[in-house]
Parts: structure tokens; C-alpha cells; sequence
């Protein structure tokens, strides 16, 4: 009920205007092309049904009598950004848990928990993360008795900061059966009370998922607020589109319960989190876009390993930090190649899950070699391709290829990066500037809710490979910087490519839906720190305001 | 491709009018009431969104200037039909299967077998429906000895006309495993070789599925074109919308890939084949009534017991042709209350498949349990309600029931029903007008694929008791003829509240849709031959002709 009504209330926060032509004048206005070419122009028409019929420069009129007009005051006005690899029920579904990140001691975390567990008495568990018991000051894990002493009625479930160790009450430990009897399963622990057995609350690494596998799944009514609470937070971050990576059939169907309630204001460029799901959703092949270009499933996403810092990316050699490792396989060659070709087949897209080098080699020559058999324009997309062999590099020029990277990840990994791999494998480590030298085509997103939604950060890397403090000084591999205008391509034109979207939004020129933030600063004039402290003042999807800065923070 | 090719083929075959204020002329109207009450009128106003703004006595005049006038030339109109209870993409499916329905021997079906293996060589299964070894006189269940005579090459399977039995051949007997040493499902039976255990061929009801789970599913593509053949099949008889009860997630996909792509005409009210797959389309309650009023989940489809031919309808005494056997039933009812209140929770809407007088009695206590912890406008719906035991039929007058029944099953059973049950069971057999007497709301269906889909037969049926050819004489319980507005309301009205669609479409009144179809005859005032004779001249959805019988047949 308090979600249904927070539901209601939020929808109801942004004022809608009705539709009408509309010129915006007086504004800084950036055209971008996919490949990084800039235009400017101070004013733009659109028309009713959202879309840019007119840019105007300085002392233009518009060709014909708009009634409605709006003073830009001379603000900077670029294309929506596009997230080409989000996970959108995750960002939302987050929003809904508990948060302890902040908490300084096991007291007040305890507090926190407590009030949390009354004001939602309907949940059926109490699920949180981000608690820290260094942070704490504690000098031991806390225990399942501190929880089971504010909430006995129900199970409780606290990840970690780090999502390496989970916390349970009682009642937890007992829908998990985690008793004294249950051994420790391989690569992970259960906290025992001292001179017993018994579980003492906490459990660590592979024995978290006992539990979290117990947590009963969201109820539509979460997901449709998680959604909700997704597209709010994207907005606010001046980001109008995102390429969902990994849709389950369920979060498909609720993205378009929204669509079909006139609640989906982002744009929602889908892939399958499976084969299954994609023929399930698509059918015959990819959906139509609908509701105005908000929503439509392009593919599947396809997981070829793992990642870097659970040392699941696939490496061509062992582990610098773990001899004898070369990472988890999730598919093998011909798993991947009958995958692909089962969507090749219906011109479904394919995003194939590529971190290590061996993982991209495999997922390069797979692509080769599908190429062959299903021509035309596929845009086979790379999600990630951290880690590339340089001898790998120029394959990612041909046959349409795109590159699908997030730039926050190399200063989010750079030092975990250099002792996974040793620093001489690293000539071809978030490679941008190279891919784009080979030809490949470059769409930037973040991985949220891996990393922060902020594309204006993922400016700031690309042109910088520094972090907020500027660190390392001068970049890391400071040879794969890329102009401030490739960056804003790739958040922007580029990533519309990758997801068939071009020529309906991401570069704001006349014909595509007119998608635009208003920012406090020109992000093509500002350094890199500049970058990161530009406010989204703005958001504007097909014609109409959905964020103002100022409304929300008055 | 030849479906493909098929498909966007059969899309233009029909003109479909600019939309615009149309004033249709010259007709004799009939408006319907739930309760049968008829309004007469000979002009009719539609506005731009295929709503009746207007209904007109002779020589009234629009209260506004309509540029686009129609001529009607004198013919009936009636409310669009509502087919209360139907199998949409069985109907659909079935025209891409062998159709066994008007064969009237076993020697005549396994040469029609033979044909249509040979005509398919690649089709890996040969599929097929309709068969009824009551109309072949042949006393017994076929075999799949007989049916290996004439395809030995690959598996066959051929469900019964009911559904509720399937004929297999070794290869398909094979292919799900089904052996000596398989016992019979709960619910089901596996018919066996006379003083053995050898599976005989035919499946019965839970045991179906042990076969049909083994068939390739179809492809989306062929559900496309299914859910096409279907819709064209139900404008040419007149029916306008349907309640489509046991819609699976791929059906519901299918019918959203049409109404995306502008392509679904007629409306349909749909009732999921389970409460997972309820809860995945409908998420936290029914859908919307998604574009303009064409396809809404209402709730859920559950099958309490079998069906009589089968002899899994649950009796309260014995069958009178297999003694010892009450039915076979498909739910507990803790389980058939479980199930009632997870859908009622989140207001979705129930309907109960029960045939036998167990099944009904057990449905209606149910309801009555439920309706006390559910209350407000439920609209609990029993699907078939054949045979009901005289003393519960005033029970249907309580609660709000809806009691969903498909007049032409009494007259396809009326003789098996007295074999199953013996001529002193009949008293709440097929019992409409007791039904209403009892206050009780009726929605009228033909459970087609079951039956052919026909509405006119159904009303010649309702008011007579007697089938194509006046058999029996006089009517077969004639107490329970209902007059021909009562018949024509449960067929329009009545059907449209039972899917909570009143005010949207079913009585052709001002405010609804303009779903209607002109006939050759008025049904008020046609004896039965002359009903069954009747023809669709035009079908009309939301002011647009979708069908027409001289377009079609020149």
C-alpha cells in the first residue's frame, strides 16, 4: 500500500505540458554526429508529436508561426544521454532495500533496521545492504541475536558493502536451513558461535547464496516502483534512453505495464536475458517500437565470462594474483555460436559479455565467422570489452562491430586491473581511443547499478582516465584518451546506433524525436573536473519537460 | 514464408474506412439489455473514435451535421456477437492441423490421415483435432495399431473433439515415453490393450499431456498467422469479441505482437491458463483495456473437473455407463480455494471450468466461502455449468454468479449425457432458464474449437432444444428454453458484463463502441431453421467494416 501510494504520488510530480508546437529559443544548442562532428544552433521547433522539425541559428525565425515559446536563457542544450548497458531493474530495485552505507555503528545501524522493519510491516523479509563493521569500529562480525533483538517477526538479510558476506536474524538462518549441522560449502563460511556449531549470523562468499536464494522475488507491484524509481534517478542524471542488458520476461512485462499506463517516459532499448526469453518477448523477431519509440527489444545478451574482480573474466594467460587460473567459461565456442545463430536467424541483435582477452578473442572470431551466414547490418555488439589482446584490436573495425564500454570502470578497476593481469598485458585495457582508430564503432554506458548513473563522469574518464580526485596524474595508459566530442558521441549518437535508434533520438537533429538536457556549463569546453560538477539543470524527452533541477530541489 | 506471405496478404484484404463521423441510416436497429430488454432504432451516429454518439428513431435527424452518411438499406443490425467462452488460438492452430471433425467413420478418418501425411512429407509431426468416436459409432476408443497402418513414419497425435483425450500412434506413444510401466497420472488415464498393460493409443484428460508436451510448440510465426485465420473466422460468423479462457503467455504475446502491429480487429477478454501465468501478464491485477478497448486480462481459467464425453466430469453418484467411476478431478478443493484467493487478491477475476454436478456443487461453495472474504463486484464465473444438481441451481442467483454456458453443447450431448448419467440426472442438465429464474446472470459461448463457432446456432438452440435437424421433437427438456431477447442478450449484454466490458462494447447503445453486424433476417423474429440460416452480411468493430459477406464471396 505505501508503495502503491508513493507510486501515485511521484507519478503525478512532474508537470506534463500538453501538446503543442513548440519553439525553444535562445539556447546553446549541440547537434552530434556518430562520428564526433558537432553542430551548433540556438533554437529548435518541435512539433506536436514530440519531434525536432527545425533548428535555428542566430536571427533565424522559424518557417512558420509557432504559438508557444520558450526563453532557453541562453543555456547549453545537448542530446539525452544514452546508457548503452544499464541494468534498469536493477538500479530501481535497489532503491527499495535498506541502505546502511552510511551507518557508523552497529547501534545505529540496529536503529536504522528497526524503523525500517515499521514503517514497511507488510514486507514479508527485511532485505539491506552496505553495512561495514570496520567502518563500524566493531572489530568482529555482528551477529544473528543484535538482529533478532529489533526484528524477531521476520527474516532479516543485510549484504555487505562489498556483496561478499551476508548478515541474518534467526528466522533468515531458518528459511535458509543454516543450522549447526550445515558444513561449509566450498569457497565460502559460515560465521559459528565461539565453542559450538552453531551459526553465529553472518556468512561469507559462496555461502551467501544459502540464503539469498531463499528471499522470496519481487512482488509486481516492487517492480513496477522500482521502475519507477529507475526512470527518476536516470532522469535526474539527463539520461533519456537506456539499452537494458539482460531484460527477464517479467521486467519486460513490466516495463510495458508502464508503457501501456503512460508511465514510461525513458526510452527502453531492450536484450533478452536469454534465448528463451528473447523468442518469448519478440516472437518472430524484434518488437516494433512502441509507445513513441519508448520500448522495444532488439536481442539477447549473452554471457561469455565473468568479471575481472571475482576473477571469472576469461584470460588468454593465468592470473597474475592466482596461478593456474584463467577464469569461468560461462558458454562454451559452440554454445555460443548456436546461440547467436538461433538469433541471427529471426534478425534478432546479439551483445555478447566480453571481459577478458580470451573472451574477446572468442567472441571476435565467433562473430567472423557468423558473418559469413547472416550478413547485412547485424551490429554485433561487444558488452564491456575490457581486456583486448592488441593484436585483437583492429578486428573490432570489421564487420560493423561495436564496442560497448563503460569509461568509469577503468578508474573503478585500474589498480585490481594491474594485479589481475600484471602490467605488461594491459596494452589493450579499455581501449577506446584504439577501437575507434581500428574503425569499431564506440557506445558508452555504466553498467548501473554496477557504477553511479552519472554519464557526466564517464565524460570526465574518457577524456582524462583519471578518477575524481585526478588520479593517476596524467591518466592512466593516457594514450587511449579520447576528445571530449568522441566521448559525447559515444554517450549519445553512438550508442543510438548501437541500438537501431538512429534517426529517431540521440543527436538532435531535425526529424528525431527532440530528447535534450540542459546543462549548467558546456561539457565541450570544460576540464575534466569541470565535467563532473555540471548540473543537469533539464530533462527533456520528445518535446516535454519529465526533470527540472529546480522543482525538485526547491 | 508461405505463412509470412499468407499473413500480410490476408492484412489487406480487408478496406478499412478513414476514420470520421459517420451516420449509418436506414437500418433496423436493436439495442439489447443484460436482463433482454430490446430498444428499437433506425439510424446511428459514430463518432472519429468508433463510439456511438447517437442512436436515431425514423425521421429523427443527427443532432449535428455528419458529412459521411451510409444507406443501411433496411437491414438488421444487432450488437456485435460475444462469444462468452472460447479457445482463440485453438480455433487459430486448428486451421493449420488436420481437421477430423466431420469425419464420420474411423475408416474415413485414417484415409483423410494418410492424405495429409502424404501431402506433408516434412512435417516432422503429424497433428490433428476433432475426431469423436461417439460420431463414428464405434463403440470404443481408436487404437494406435490402426493408426500405425497408415503412418508409421513419424509420431501422430490427434486430440478428440473435447480436448480431452488424445490419439497416438507407437511412434508418438514413443516420443513421450508412454510404456506398459507408466502408471496413470492423477486425473488422468491411459487406456490399455485388453488383459494387459500395453498403452492402447488413447490418453485421457491429466494423461494428455504426457504426449502433447512431447510436440514441437508452434512457432511465433505460425501463431501469428493462427490468431489471423482465427479472427477472420470469428468476423465472418458475426462475433466481435470473445473470451478467450486458458490464454498461455505465448497467446498473450501473440495477441500483443497484433494489437502493436494494428492488426487485432476483434476484442478479446482474456482468462490466463493458470495463476503463474495470470500473475506474469497481469502483474499486480488485470491489465488495462489495451487498444481501444481490444484486449484486457481479466483473471484466470481454472479447471476443476473433466468434461462428460471423457467421463472426467465429477458426479456425485456413479457414471451410469462405468460404474464405480465418479470423474476425475483436477483440483482439491483446498487447492481450487488457494488458487481462487491468490487471483482474488489482487482483484482478478475467477472463472471455474465444472461440468459435472460435483464439480458445479463444489464451485459454487467455493464462491460462497470466498465471497465472504472477498467482497465488492467479483463476478465469479462457472464455465459450462452442464450438469448441475437440481437443488444447487438456486444457488447461482446468489453472489453474483455468472453462469458461462455454450447452448449447442446440449444438443452435441444430449444423448451421451444420457448414457453418462442416466434419464433421471437430468433435472439441472444445460439448465438456462432455471438459471435465470434463480437470478442468475448467463453469458453464452461455444467453446470453439470444441463446437463450430457459429452464434446463430447457438440462439436456434437456446430457444428450441433441438439441433440442425429439430431433433428431438418438441426439444430435448424443452422447460428450459429461454426466449430469443434472453438468448440474444446472453450472447451480447450478458457476455459483455460477464468480462466486466459493459459500457464498452455488447448492447449497442450511446457511449459504447459501435461493434455491430447487419444480418439477412431479424433473430427476434425467426424460428429456429430460419436462426440457423441467417447470414452475416457485414461485421462491424468500433465503427469500421471488418468483414463483408459480398467482398468475401464475390
Amino acid at each position: 500500500m505505501v508503495a502503491r501510494l508513493l507510486a501515485i504520488a511521484a507519478m503525478l510530480s512532474v508537470p506534463v505540458p500538453a501538446l503543442a508546437d513548440t519553439h525553444i529559443d535562445n539556447i546553446d544548442g549541440i547537434s552530434v554526429g556518430r562520428d564526433g562532428s558537432i553542430d551548433r544552433f540556438t533554437g529548435m521547433v518541435i512539433d506536436e508529436d514530440g519531434r525536432i522539425s527545425e533548428l535555428l541559428d542566430f536571427g533565424d525565425r522559424p518557417t512558420r508561426e509557432i504559438e508557444y515559446r520558450i526563453d532557453g536563457e541562453g543555456r547549453v542544450v545537448v542530446p539525452g544521454f544514452i546508457d548503452a548497458h544499464a541494468h534498469l531493474m536493477g538500479i530501481g530495485l535497489g532503491t527499495l532495500v535498506l541502505d546502511l552505507s552510511m551507518t557508523n555503528s552497529l547501534d545505529e545501524a540496529l536503529g536504522r533496521i528497526a524503523a525500517y522493519a515499521a514503517a514497511y510491516p507488510d514486507r514479508p523479509w527485511i532485505i539491506g545492504r552496505g553495512w561495514n563493521q570496520e567502518r563500524w569500529g566493531l572489530g568482529r562480525f555482528p551477529t544473528a541475536a543484535e538482529l533478532d533483538a529489533v526484528v524477531g517477526d521476520r527474516p532479516v538479510w543485510l549484504e555487505r558493502v562489498d556483496g561478499h558476506a551476508g548478515w541474518a536474524n534467526s528466522m533468515a538462518l531458518r528459511a535458509g536451513n543454516v543450522t549447526a549441522a550445515t558444513p561449509d560449502p566450498v569457497g565460502g563460511r559460515i560465521e559459528r558461535i565461539a565453542g559450538s556449531r552453531a551459526p553465529e549470523g553472518v556468512l561469507v562468499d559462496a555461502a551467501v547464496p544459502i540464503i539469498s536464494a531463499a528471499v522470496p522475488p519481487p512482488l509486481p507491484e516492487d517492480r513496477d516502483l522500482a521502475l519507477h524509481n529507475a526512470q527518476q534517478l536516470l532522469l535526474s542524471h539527463g539520461v533519456t534512453a537506456v539499452a537494458d542488458m539482460g531484460t527477464s520476461v517479467e521486467d519486460w512485462m513490466t516495463f510495458r505495464r508502464a508503457g501501456d499506463a503512460g508511465r514510461l517516459q525513458l526510452r527502453v532499448i531492450s536484450y533478452a536475458d536469454s534465448v528463451d526469453s528473447m523468442l518469448l518477448i519478440g516472437g518472430p523477431g524484434p518488437t516494433q517500437w512502441l509507445y513513441d519509440d519508448r520500448l522495444r527489444l532488439n536481442g539477447v545478451k549473452l554471457y561469455l565470462d565473468g568479471a575481472l574482480g571475482s576473477r571469472g573474466a576469461l584470460l588468454n594467460a593465468d592470473y597474475s594474483d592466482d596461478h593456474g587460473n584463467r577464469g569461468l567459461p560461462q558458454l562454451s565456442g559452440t554454445q555460443l555460436r548456436n546461440l547467436m545463430s538461433r538469433a541471427a536467424l529471426d534478425n534478432f541483435q546479439v551483445a555478447i559479455h566480453a571481459i577478458g582477452d580470451a573472451a574477446n578473442a572468442e567472441a571476435l572470431g565467433a562473430i567472423e565467422e557468423l558473418s559469413r551466414d547472416y550478413q547485412g547490418d547485424r551490429r554485433w555488439r561487444i558488452e564491456h570489452a575490457q581486456i583486448v589482446d592488441p593484436a585483437d584490436l583492429p578486428r573490432f573495425g570489421q564487420n560493423g562491430i561495436i564496442a560497448s564500454m563503460q569509461p568509469v570502470h577503468q578508474t573503478s578497476d585500474m589498480f585490481m586491473a594491474e594485479a589481475r593481469l600484471g602490467p605488461d598485458r594491459l596494452g589493450g585495457a579499455y581501449a577506446w581511443r584504439s577501437v575507434l582508430e581500428a574503425g569499431g564503432l564506440l557506445a558508452f554506458g555504466t553498467d548501473a547499478p554496477v557504477e553511479p548513473i552519472d554519464p557526466l563522469a564517464g565524460l570526465a574518464v574518457a577524456i582524462s582516465r583519471t578518477n575524481a580526485d585526478g588520479e593517476p596524474d596524467g591518466g592512466w595508459h593516457p594514450e587511449e584518451v579520447i576528445t571530449r566530442e568522441q566521448a559525447l558521441a559515444a554517450y549519445t549518437a553512438g550508442a543510438a546506433y548501437a541500438g537501431f535508434a538512429e534517426g529517431r533520438f540521440g543527436s538532435l537533429t531535425p526529424g528525431e524525436r527532440a530528447d535534450f538536457v540542459m546543462l549548467s556549463r558546456d561539457p565541450l569546453l570544460a576540464n575534466p573536473s569541470e565535467l563532473r560538477n555540471i548540473r543537469i539543470l533539464e530533462t527533456w524527452i520528445a518535446g516535454q519537460r519529465v526533470y527540472d533541477f529546480e522543482l525538485q530541489n526547491r
